[in-house]
């Protein structure tokens, strides 16, 4: 992968709207990947300083995605220190630790939605924001178990349209609603659930604008309210507060007018205390990662 | 107004999608004053039962929007009464008080903005949704107070955008967003404030759908959620609960897929607990009406 052929991939990854978190981070480790097969090196050190000023580069293309930061920093605690080995060697194995974890993604992302999969069982009606790789697995796993679907459309790209045709495809019985609705629908539902794009190291939630509200129709309507991802999305308190991601305007098809600013913030933070149970690879949790220990799915 | 035009008005009122419930009524009871002017009738108690037919057909036109059945009952209440009158009299009678209605409707409209704007004052950033007329008349004497709006775009039509275009016109700083980011920007705003398509018999809030995530989002936010509307809009416990109208799914926009049924209710109710304060033409009030005594403005 030569340097223009990079930088398109980077622009690419930082104008995809469409992509979850996870598989932006895979799509940067597979760049990577490539980067180590073949990018222009005369030695191992040069190698290793052009996959150090990649993986920067994509590690900051995605601020509001911390799998993408996670996964990379993963894959170059593994890599930086290859120095000693020859240039062939340190190719093979820089590209084959990035293929290594993007298995690990997968497969963490896979037991997420299996445990979610167990947690929920089956004739339940699901509420669910945005579309996440998660939710897409977690149904995949509930198809033909009697569950029924609410899905907002998640404006502004609608990526809710996505998850219904899949939902449509799996026969799985679903609704789809404006994001307004979803105070309205919340009640029709047992359980409300969502994937992340970060979870704060507090246990907050990280995730497409319009979550906030989604959780806060849960409580109102007094049914759970649980968030699914593989344990790569927490953020540490080194990582600093996340950025929310703002998109460009014209997705919106608003008017243009003097005095009025468009906004469109594409994330926004669901506080702890408004999330019931945590969901990951390792478990179900009614308290924030890392202190806390399984819940039985026995509810 | 004859037959075949009085069918077309009819039915400009029940596709009406844009218009907010006291337009709509002031839209009812001008088809009645046209009725009554030269609808065919041999005498007067043939009018009156043209009249009444025409009322009954208007006020279950749009069953969500409580003042058209209350001011049509008004206006209906004082017509009924005119059997003894010339044909020509009844006419001009019938006419003249649905156009007393008009504008004791739109009198109280602007009496409850005033209410509102004085409750408000100046130098404040108001959160709202939907489209209201209440809202715009409040904007407008809100205009150089130093106010600023934020305002949703209220899918699937966007009426949003219509008050935003009112607002950037009035010189009023307006950020607009999707309804989604509700959650988000509810902090920046001191108050959120809604319109009415009706009020509940027990201060519970039937409005545009979206309009109870932007109470929860009040609430979590820490700011009072208020809605503002005349009277003509409160239920009787006699109306019996309001059906919540439901549009065509067409103007979503979303895909048709199998086993996927697209929901667009045009309303919902945002219980009396997430209110703060209900202002009417009369006053400022802290409690449901009608028991309650105004409160000062002095917040």
């Amino acid at each position: 992968m030569n340097t223009q052929q990079f930088n398109q991939a980077l622009q690419d990854i930082q104008q995809d709207r469409t992509q979850g978190a996870s598989a932006l981070a895979r799509q940067c480790l597979g760049v990577l990947a490539a980067s180590a097969r073949d990018a222009v090196a005369c030695d191992t050190q040069a190698l290793l300083g052009l996959l150090d000023n990649r993986r920067q580069q994509l590690s900051a293309s995605r601020p509001s995605m911390t799998p993408v930061q996670n996964l990379l920093d993963h894959w170059w605690h593994g890599v930086r220190s290859l120095a000693d080995m020859s240039l062939s060697q340190c190719r093979l194995e820089a590209a084959t630790e990035a293929e290594r974890w993007i298995e690990r993604s997968k497969s963490a992302l896979s037991q997420a939605a299996e445990q979610a999969a167990v947690f929920i069982g089956g004739h339940k009606t699901l509420i669910t924001h945005s579309l996440s790789g998660t939710v897409v697995e977690l149904f995949q796993r509930l198809k033909g178990s009697h569950v029924q679907a609410l899905v907002s459309e998640s404006r502004p790209l609608n990526e809710g349209y996505s998850l219904a045709r899949q939902l449509s495809e799996w026969q799985i019985p679903t609704r789809l609603l404006t994001d307004a609705q979803m105070g309205l629908f919340a009640p029709q539902a047992d359980i409300a659930l969502v994937g992340a794009d970060s979870l704060l190291p507090d246990g907050s939630l990280v995730n497409k604008a319009g979550t906030l509200l989604l959780a806060l129709a849960a409580r109102e309507a007094a049914i759970p309210f649980c968030v699914c991802c593989e344990s790569f999305k927490q953020r540490t308190p080194a990582m600093g507060p996340p950025l929310l991601e703002t998109m460009p305007v014209d997705e919106l098809g608003a008017p243009s007018l003097p005095g009025v600013q468009v906004n469109n913030t594409y994330f926004d933070i669901t506080p702890a205390r408004l999330i019931d149970y945590w969901i990951d690879e390792n478990g179900v949790y009614s308290e924030p990662a890392p202190s806390s220990a399984p819940v039985k799915p026995d509810h």
